[in-house]
């Protein structure tokens, strides 16, 4: 049986805020499939033939839109929502994008008050799993969904651009293709909204866009009961080293991950940090102090992005090879 | 011939500020090596039969002993000094501590007021590369010395616990064996030193200790000139995927990385991108709108350390494998 399919050519599937009063487009049952055709993250402005004229015009008013919402039968607050990765697939172009420092968007976008525009071709070398950047430079493809987030628990609207512990523009390009993502859902049906495919990114997103690009999607929708630990976006990232950003080492059996998000750098790594703990002591039975030990000699904090203000994204991350045996695997 | 030794057990070798009036105990050529027997970072106060009773009896004044200086003749303030890291070997135990919360070390350390020891065993499975954290989870063994500088430009005695853009304390688990660190000679003769083996650590060393051990360390120190761009301590890692702490996918050319170091997180973050576009422009010949979109694209930002207050240290890190043809290889 197909998927079901949401497309951004239906206008009512798109959506520039988050909202939990918008009313659900589309409805599955816990468990299934679903695949969204997605605007990229600059609602498609640039074409594989725009130039760097074309950036002054670009309204970042129409910036990460997200297609859905979906209504997941039997999520309810306090649950958690699986998100799987299934297939990611790009488009056949990309584009990297330098705003006007005017637009305050970039990590350095106080000494990056030029714009420029990248457009990737992101065909011809696809099969070999990379893009050019320029002759001599190839960067690796890893695609994934800068945003994919559950409907928030106040009400109200609140812009796509930066992240929330409900999800949405995480840009963290650890959660590619074999990859699962857990979401604390705040409304009945968590209402599930998803978009900003990115072919490439590095941890940071530091001028403010990876290869951005359309992007077909497919995920699986999973309601689980009893994770309390799951008070931000979790991940599990794939053990298929060839779609991981960095692979494993010593095996390949994943990374496990908590995200904090916060306006204060510091605070987001805090948070990550008492996530991951939360999940060693939840999920694996560790103590409170084996758990932040174990966080210290292994597992790694990482800048998801920088860039998506106000709120930043930090991501500790520690490898699942650390688990040998029972009780832990 | 064999490489010089300064060894822990000489108490003049040993320093706990970095001064640069501080007179040199030993002198080597450019391109010498030289070995250095370590105090561990905590000064060797813990031994393999501590219990977490020792704890609080810890002086935390000897934290980061430093073993030097070292005067690299031809070394003169604008020129870079290039430390190879040749052997590093642990000893046959370690420890990870949680300090009480009242010695404010640790991201969390308003969260983890009480104290704790674990003693490491590195002997056992040394050859098969990991250590036992307790039945069923194994730590991969990846030694570095948290602790690599030189004197500071300016007089005064300044602490070894944060680290400095001399380095010091920069706690960075990358710079594994068959690494090489790059720091802005300021005085004449650099004034090398080093301490504080880990064994293993996570991006953040977030409980403020990694697994500590005295190390027997071999470096290479040389002097090179026309870096400019190196003003705080940049690394290319080891391209043996064995030694490094993630490895590296997509083959195994390590990564260039630069280090911001900073009393704010986010500014530390600013100053690693600063510093691996200057790279890329310096070194690479590309424009400083291409090196923030390769960044963008391509690098990581890793927080080595989030613990060693007032100064955070973050590394912008990309991966050698997107330089595939002249003139970028």
């Amino acid at each position: 049986m197909a998927a079901a399919q949401l497309s951004h050519k239906f206008h009512k599937h798109i959506h520039l805020k988050w909202d939990n009063s918008l009313p659900p487009v589309h409805t599955v049952k816990s468990g299934e499939e679903i695949t969204f055709d997605l605007l990229d993250g600059g609602h498609n402005q640039f074409t594989a033939t725009s130039t760097a004229a074309d950036v002054p015009k670009f309204d970042l008013a129409l910036g990460d839109p997200a297609i859905g919402p979906v209504y997941v039968e039997g999520a309810a607050p306090g649950d958690v929502l699986r998100v799987d990765f299934l297939r990611l697939e790009t488009a056949e172009y990309g584009w990297t994008a330098i705003f006007p420092g005017s637009l305050n968007f970039g990590l350095l976008c106080d000494e990056f008050t030029d714009h420029g525009l990248k457009i990737w071709d992101l065909k011809t070398h696809a099969k070999d799993g990379y893009a050019v950047f320029k002759d001599g430079i190839h960067v690796p493809l890893r695609p994934f969904l800068g945003v994919v987030g559950i409907a928030p628990e106040q009400a109200g609207q609140f812009s796509t651009i930066p992240p929330y512990e409900t999800g949405g523009n995480i840009d963290c390009k650890h959660i590619t293709e074999g990859s699962s993502l857990y979401l604390p859902v705040k409304v009945p049906g968590a209402l599930f909204s998803c978009g900003d495919g990115h072919a490439a990114q590095g941890d940071g997103e530091v001028c403010g866009t990876a290869i951005e690009t359309p992007m077909k999607a497919t995920v699986r929708l999973t309601v689980e009961k009893e994770k309390e630990w799951v008070v931000s976006p979790h991940y599990v990232t794939s053990k298929d080293e060839k779609v991981q950003a960095e692979s494993i080492g010593r095996g390949s059996k994943g990374y496990y991950a908590a995200l904090g998000i916060d306006a204060d750098l510091r605070e987001a790594s805090r948070k990550a940090l008492r996530g991951l703990i939360a999940w060693l002591v939840g999920e694996k039975g560790l103590t409170r102090e084996e758990s932040y030990m174990l966080a210290s000699v292994a597992a790694d904090l990482k800048i998801a992005e920088a860039v998506d203000m106000p709120h930043y994204g930090v991501a500790c991350s520690l490898p699942l090879s650390v688990f040998v045996s029972a009780p832990y695997v």
